[in-house]
């Protein structure tokens, strides 16, 4: 099959750590240019941006869009018009109501749209997903704690309206929960710390419920120095499971069942490949829902300030 | 036709001003009950809540739930369980993912889910509609002014965590303009303004862009005293649109087409004798992922304190 000639918009660290390495080593992709104000990779042509690229490159047949959320909807819609299958990193944008668009775009040009949540495809979930689906869950408890000057070094947008400070990675916590959950849940309380000198929060901490009851807590940290923490918990009536390692390692009544490399990009290419062959789209709202709903009816309270 | 038989949950000043007496004026629908902890309606059997409700009245077909959001999915969960119609005030929930659970139990038992906007309902709103399907428009202008002290007399939960400070006026606004506007619009940018000793916004600067750009603009504030101001103006190629009076009163180029009296709720019951006929449900969540997504980009500004 011939390789889906694919362009990366968008240069920056999650672009050359993850997305740049996952299409060098799939045989599905070849990567024919970059649009990128800053960056650009060794070898590839690149362009200032997504209509130089348009306008550049005669033949090419999908994007991925790995740039902050705020300026993706606009280069998304630019993409979709132009008849590309278009990869969106997470989260797929700035709103929850700029996914309309593109989801009626994509359909009616007959292209793949794919808003990924990469955590979803980290070694373990699938195996918990499967585990969980058909016991009785009694409780779930995440902990999602890293150190932000580790993670996100001068990375100043996540700190401006928009960037949803920890809830970026607190995010991908929610896109392994609301996979791997076979019920719905919503908020029902939240705390949101925000640094006095900063727009975003922090920290965050998370009651939810379903049909059921209240059974599930998360504690988003971003101050964590040291041992850094990507847990989630539940307990059934038939046991405990245990996610480390953002979903890596899969731990189920204490015994590792899986202990997997991070593959997730990997698993992302395999995905999109896929959608592109059955012009399917795959857009999943809830974690940004989520996030949105802790913004509106959570408390606020204000922490010591922040210095990057 | 035999009348549906309903109760209201809830009894506070939304079901006495407009559910009660606009029930009593429908030839669909019998007023057989009411549950609520404070309020009671003159000659109709009082129970203290949905569960007393449920037990004590044998024959009944829906419930209008018109207490505040926070303990609105509760009732609805209770009340479709028992395979009752179930009519939800507006704002439908507290958060966006709350509504999964009863969009999913209402299919799966038959009954109708009416989420309620009921300045859709306001007389000039469907002809406004109409004009601007085929028109192309250059702008948008919301101000949505009022005084909170006048509307929300005591209404402690507006002002806590969930109950949404002005955008419980401003989500009518945009219910209006998410009926109205004939294509998808999404948040750009955000201004919220918090009382320094409150949880919640007095007023808000909204910035909303379409595929074509930046075309729509509100202003939401709860300190307006004198006048109150409840307008939406659109500017096409081919004249101009005024709704004002909260969408009662339509104006086309400087002529009145539509000065209507306040029938909204009676709108509302032939809506929900209609979806109940047809087992169909409405439940349009995008009002409410306007304001959620408001919240998550907002810029915060701190005004002077509010006192009620």
């Amino acid at each position: 099959m011939t390789p889906i000639r694919i362009a990366i918009v968008g240069v920056g660290k999650i672009a050359r750590d993850q997305h740049v390495p996952s299409i060098a080593a799939s045989a599905d992709f070849d990567l024919v240019a970059t649009a990128s104000r800053h960056g650009s990779v060794d070898g590839v042509p690149s362009y200032p941006d997504i209509e130089a690229l348009l306008e550049k490159v005669e033949h090419f047949d999908a994007v991925a869009l790995c740039m902050p959320p705020g300026p993706r909807h606009a280069a998304a819609l630019t993409a979709l018009r132009a008849g590309k299958h278009v990869l969106l990193e997470k989260p797929p944008g700035a709103t929850l109501s700029e996914l309309d668009d593109l989801v009626a775009l994509a359909a009616g040009q007959r292209v793949s749209l794919f808003a990924t949540w990469h955590s979803r495809f980290a070694a373990g979930v699938a195996q918990a997903k499967q585990w969980l689906a058909s016991r009785n869950i009694r409780s779930v408890r995440v902990d999602w704690k890293e150190d932000v000057r580790k993670w996100h070094p001068g990375q100043a947008w996540i700190w401006e309206p928009g960037g949803f400070g920890v809830f970026d990675p607190g995010i991908n916590a929610l896109s392994i929960v609301t996979e791997i959950l076979p019920m719905p849940i919503h908020l029902t309380a939240a705390t949101l710390q925000f640094p006095e000198n900063r727009t975003q929060p922090i920290a965050a901490e998370l009651t939810f419920a379903d049909a059921a009851g209240e059974r599930a807590t998360a504690t988003f940290d971003w101050r964590q120095t040291g041992p850094q923490t990507w847990d989630i918990r539940a307990s059934t009536d038939d046991g405990d499971l245990l996610l480390q390692s953002g979903g890596a390692r899969l731990t189920i009544d204490g015994k590792m069942v899986v202990d997997g490399r991070d593959e997730e990009y990997a698993g992302i290419y395999r995905r999109f490949a896929g959608l592109i062959a059955a012009r399917e789209s795959d857009v999943d709202p809830r974690p940004l829902r989520h996030v949105a709903d802790a913004f509106m009816v959570g408390r606020h309270a204000f922490v010591e300030p922040f210095e990057d």
